[in-house]
């Protein structure tokens, strides 16, 4: 069960986008597993992959499409990440763009591909090649719903955000989809999110805005520290908004679209604990005074990477010793113990290197029983904050990666 | 149930050495929880702690007093780590020393105080202090088993080892015993182990040599990731044998001594991982073939890490492409994926990028239905090695964890 949201809210379609979703067969039958989507002729794209080194090889084909076109399709497929295929993946990937660029009549490298799934088994082309004309023919302007869940694969609910804000009087809109809830510690990009925009934004504008969001919200989040072969998170600009043109970042227009996206971004990368594997509770950890923001990010990893915190938070069990160790180990030079401050919510636990005077279990279990609950750790050494967002450790997390192939 | 062993081997006493347990009460009734150990006098001592920056009270006073006196006795109580415990656990640590030491007519500092347990709760000083003298009754030379068990936490098993070396002709014994199952990813030091020896070694080799073996044992195993803040091993030479002296690690009698110490070691070390919370695998991870002794550490821990990689083994899955994601994201500079290779056991499962052409999923579940399995890592890139062990993450890891203070 996600933790605080059922599913997709209200989606603002985004002209100069169309979607369709297939059921293939890729991997079980009877499953939305193909997603295409179509951008309209002038859109701008922008994109950052996983810097894992065995990348996938939809993620070496999608990046060297992206230097030589500009990308008019993605082609997404769920059940099977052609990851560690070697050369026979590549050029399954390859066959893929090369097949639907047939089907659409356009360039093979104006077509980006996504896989997501099972690492490590060749693609079941078959059905894949046989899907793509069913996926063409399905293309809408309001294929949204559909194609949130065409994307997902331990996904229990479908993640999306859209939003309107006003440009110069002119009304722009942004949505996004998102699916990711395992492998999940993104470094650089994450699962496959794709963003899309009516905005008219000039690509280095684009590319760097998507580099600054991404490093506040999807550089943010772990379940479970494992950084996927696949990741991906595209913003498609397709400039049909009436608004004047944006070039740079730091012009007036450009603030207000940064803001409006840092949110949609914060908030896509949240689902994506929400929905965490096995996730029963969504936690914020926030570390203030740091020495610097990476110190700042390097603790907060620390606690929400630490299996002995996660099966706490699990257990609503308010033991914070736990959280006081992750610190201790987190390998910051010259920690003085006696200044850090340790809250779970409201509630002070740790101060002068040890159990705060004012603290009582029953303070620490009204919190711990909550869904949602922030650790803040201020470690009194500096001015730099960063917040993490992570889940905690089930027996459901085991279940689900046990079983994962079966 | 531990892999591969169901108790302590036959124990060899150690001269110089008695243990005295008894069940203090210190947070459950009726459980042996309090093991004192004397040393005869002219025992030399060496120990390695925690780096834990949040290190417990006891592991404070204990590197404090090793500065200023040798050690006569080593008091250990489990079911409170004294850990986050400020002023009030420095004040029972010191308190507990002082006690012991009216019991047995020494200085408070030739005593070291050792405790493993909860976090973040102050010592039961009552049930402690009004069992020490139960526990001096008890010393006796062959009091092992007990202390054995004496020491404990969620350990299922009593663990420990024993050996007989000859050193110019004559007899010197070896015998150590350990405590630790989670929160098990030593740095520096680990859990608590004491080992003991008759053998007659100055304290600079001593404490040379303890260094040396456990950089490849404790140093090697990880079961969570997390470091403990009471981590601590201890290599006490009483000198009762009638070998002449070591004073050099690089002497021949050095080198004998060495040898048997790093076996002595590394058994406690897999036993540890062998007992580990939940565990139902024992995995080595094997890593050759790298830049650096660090980047083969590194890889290594980056797969023992992946909670990906240890519930497909928990599975008995051979879904070898976790592991293969692990090695990607573990931060390797110009990593040519073509000349890595992966065993399962014998069965190569990677290699050119991608799954081995000889591989199949027969092969790889013949392999992992075993209780005992290696993955080998050939990056090849260099000529260093490296091998961490480590278990499986399994339903009842979470359970022990979730549950621990219930």
């Amino acid at each position: 069960m996600a933790i605080g949201f059922s599913g997709l809210p209200t989606i603002y379609p985004v002209a100069g986008v169309r979607l369709g979703t297939t059921s293939a067969g890729i991997r079980k039958s009877g499953r939305r597993d193909l997603v295409i989507i179509e951008l309209s002729e002038g859109s701008q794209c922008a994109g950052v992959f996983t810097r894992n080194a065995f990348c996938a090889a939809p993620v070496i084909v999608a990046k060297e499409h992206l230097t030589q076109a500009t990308p008019r399709y993605f082609v997404i497929n769920t059940g099977n990440a052609n990851a560690g295929t070697g050369e026979q993946g590549l050029s399954d990937a390859r066959q893929t763009c090369e097949s639907l660029s047939k089907e659409v009549t356009c360039f093979a490298n104006e077509i980006l591909p996504f896989s997501t799934g099972v690492i490590g088994e060749n693609l079941n082309m078959d059905a894949l090649l046989s899907g793509l004309s069913a996926g063409v023919s399905a293309l809408s302007d309001s294929g949204w719903q559909d194609a949130a869940h065409g994307i997902m694969t331990t996904d229990t609910v479908p993640k999306g955000v859209s939003k309107k804000i006003t440009i110069d009087g002119k009304d722009v809109t942004i949505t996004g989809i998102v699916k990711g809830s395992g492998m999940i510690r993104p470094d650089m990009a994450t699962m496959l999110a794709f963003v899309f925009t009516d905005a008219k934004v000039e690509k280095p504008a684009l590319q760097e805005c998507l580099k600054k969001v991404v490093a506040g919200s999807f550089n943010r989040i772990t379940i479970d520290g494992d950084t996927s072969t696949n990741d991906a998170a595209m913003l498609v600009a397709t400039g049909k908004s009436e608004m004047p043109g944006i070039k740079m970042l730091n012009s007036e227009r450009g603030k207000i679209f940064l803001a409006a996206l840092t949110e949609v971004f914060a908030t896509l990368a949240q689902l994506v604990v929400r929905d965490g594997e096995g996730a029963t509770k969504f936690i914020t950890v926030e570390v203030n005074e740091a020495k610097s923001v990476n110190e700042a990010e390097s603790v907060g990893f620390t606690v929400a990477h630490s299996p002995l915190v996660k099966t706490a938070f699990f257990a609503s069990d308010p033991n914070w010793g736990r959280i006081l160790a992750a610190v201790g180990r987190a390998g910051m030079d010259g920690l003085n113990l006696k200044k850090i401050k340790i809250y779970l919510d409201e509630v002070c636990i740790v101060e002068n290197g040890g159990r705060a005077q004012s603290y009582t279990e029953a303070q620490g279990q009204a919190v711990m029983k909550n869904a949602e609950i922030k650790v803040q750790i201020d470690l009194g050494r500096g001015e730099s904050s960063a917040t993490i967002w992570t889940s905690d450790l089930s027996y459901d997390y085991v279940k689900i990666n046990a079983e994962y192939r079966t």
